[in-house]
């Protein structure tokens, strides 16, 4: 996140060896488009992932998780759907997406286990399996090692998303270059009936299943797990980062570097998807800091975020503080009010838990730009945490309420 | 509540004996419109009140629930004003309300203690006390025990409100008459730096402060503590049972009859208050049942209600119930979707966690009328809740959004 901004497009795509990508159209999306993505590695590569923390699962959540762990977290393909995402589907659900895999497995020669699915879009309807199995072939066949294909993936796994979002990064690790490729799509559940954030972040690094795991969830912890629009957690969510080795470098070189580099790709693209999130105007950076824990910084954190009267106030650049001190009272965390700061932009507006002297035309002008700051300290600790979010308008309402049936 | 909707207009009048109403202009709104309201109880009555639980509480919360305490629960006066919240003021704002109460008590020659404030309105503001002082001995003067009184009251504390709220039940206790009245304002937190709910409940039944607390707190637990139309807890809520004992028959001659009159009232005024809530087009009457405990349901309950992903399909009288599932799957309680039903209006929409065979168009035009059932069972167990509450309009979003500053 740079001063001037967020980063809204994408920068220059830098490619990771061993990965091939190809998408088109197999009629899943009703308007036509792409809705059809595929990836593989030749070589193989190692993987892990994160799913939604919803009870309700879709289909290629659970195919795929159980698939992870069946492969000892071994992944040659990866094969995503938009325009249905095969959740509450029941059983029929699961042996639809077994079918694809089972496909894309047999005419690559790999376990149905090494193909990892994922799905976005609608709920409660079938998964047409037969659409996908009859362009399975055609997909495979035009995967390339290209820009080209990585910008195709990206538009066909878009939902209610207005434009593409690929982030990537290459560093030195020792003597040798590292690439981290990440695209992602959505943002929360934000259209009726289609759902979930995706995110692929593909790198040639060398690297075990466990070391995968606990970068892919220290970054994620400080970027793809501090976003929220609307507060609704999808079905379908799934992050799923899959290393080559066909840098010839292993994770562990240098780990910090690598480290560095996978925070930052997964903090540009949740900045991306926060900044095309429906009917958003303005994105809030909000810190909230001198907490007792992160548990405490991220409880008051996501009860500003997801306060209806704060994001409506956001929507009108109304530095209406009174709002944001009432959603900090009812957190949970036992905060003394007389201790409690907030500042809107530059200026602190809130002292103590009363009004402070400051200029509201001011305040009013930093919340009218793209993108403001907004900060709470709590007067408990030393903890503090980074949390993105969005204004809430009367476009998200007539988007959301549309009637679809 | 009734099977052909919800009472919306106030329906006759019935006055308790032992209370007597006033209400005027003090210039605190904007408007010029009444905005201070009183209440004497000349023979004295006993007194219980619930008040909110956000941790940033107004100075008349504050004020009075310390008054009570000290009191032993003794109440001679009640009054309110509109327009200022009297919040986030410091040990200032503390000050003025004291001397409110002190002022009104010498008029009425009786301890401050002996006074209950409330404020609604903005907050963060210096509440003008000095308007208050001047009109006092004018309202005090003006009070009557009549239907003319309670109208006046009732319209003094409205703020966003469009309509007065009041409800009444007379019933008998052995061989004498009991009456109760309900007068309230507000729902939850809908106005720019507006705010609370306020629930005045007043009977000439005799009753100890510790038996009126019993009574207050399960009658609320159906009634008022069941409502949600935004998700934002006030700085301000109050809810205040008074008993004057005129009647002269005991609470404790038949607890049954006077708990069914007394959660009767609540739910009127809760009925009352969601109908009126901003923008809302569509109430719903929200059932979860067949959970593992009350707070179970509770918790499901206030996820469907706070999602903006529901409450928009709402607006457009979408019967989206994948939506509701995602909700009950997010909402923390263990739930195994294969056991979850979804019902709008009459007809089931969701079985066993997947779609059923139901006809879209007469659900979206149950979902069309003024109320409408939503039924969620989840297959853990024998407790629910019946939980009131609303769509989420871009008008909501328009008049939140204003810029007010």
């Amino acid at each position: 996140m740079t001063s001037s901004g967020l980063r809204r497009s994408p920068e220059k795509i830098l490619l990771p060896k061993g990965f091939s990508f190809s998408a088109l159209a197999a009629g899943i999306k009703a308007s036509g488009r792409p809705d059809l993505a595929f990836v593989e590695i030749a070589g193989g590569a190692t993987g892990a992932a994160l799913f939604t923390s919803n009870r309700v699962v879709a289909a290629p959540v659970e195919v795929g998780r159980s698939s992870l762990a069946s492969s000892g977290g071994r992944v040659r393909a990866l094969i995503v759907n938009a325009g249905n995402a095969n959740c509450a589907t029941g059983r029929a659900g699961i042996q639809a997406c077994e079918r694809v895999c089972r496909n894309a497995a047999k005419i690559l020669g790999v376990p149905a286990i090494e193909v990892f699915p994922s799905s976005t879009g609608i709920i409660g309807v079938r998964l047409p399996d037969d659409k996908i199995l009859a362009k399975l072939p055609e997909l495979i066949q035009e995967r390339a090692e290209s820009v080209r294909g990585v910008r195709d993936f990206a538009a066909a796994i878009m939902t209610t998303d207005t434009r593409p979002k690929i982030a990537s990064s290459r560093f030195r690790m020792g003597s040798k270059r590292v690439t981290i490729l990440g695209i992602a799509k959505g943002a929360g559940m934000i259209h009726p009936q289609l759902a979930t954030m995706l995110v692929y972040l593909f790198s040639d690094v060398a690297a075990t299943p466990g070391e995968l795991r606990e970068f892919l969830r220290d970054a994620c912890g400080e970027s793809l797990n501090c976003i929220s629009i609307d507060g609704d957690t999808s079905t379908n969510d799934t992050v799923l980062l899959l290393a080559s080795g066909a840098s010839g470098v292993a994770i562990r070189e240098d780990r910090t570097e690598f480290a560095a580099a996978l925070t930052g790709v997964c903090q540009s693209l949740a900045e991306q998807i926060v900044s095309d999130g429906e009917g958003v105007q303005h994105v809030i950076r909000l810190r909230v800091a001198q907490a007792g824990s992160r548990e405490e910084a991220m409880l008051v954190a996501r009860t500003i975020a997801h306060s209806l009267l704060v994001k409506t106030a956001w929507a009108g650049a109304d530095p209406n503080w009174g709002r944001i001190l009432a959603a900090v009272g009812r957190s949970g965390v036992p905060v003394d009010p007389a201790d409690v700061q907030i500042f809107i932009g530059k200026q602190r507006v809130c002292s103590a838990g009363v009004a402070c002297s400051f200029d509201p035309r001011q305040a009013h002008h930093a919340l009218a730009r793209p993108v403001c700051d907004v900060r709470v300290t709590l007067g408990r600790g030393r903890e503090s945490v980074r949390f993105l979010t969005t204004d809430l308008t009367a476009e998200y309402v007539r988007i959301n309420a549309d009637y679809s049936t």
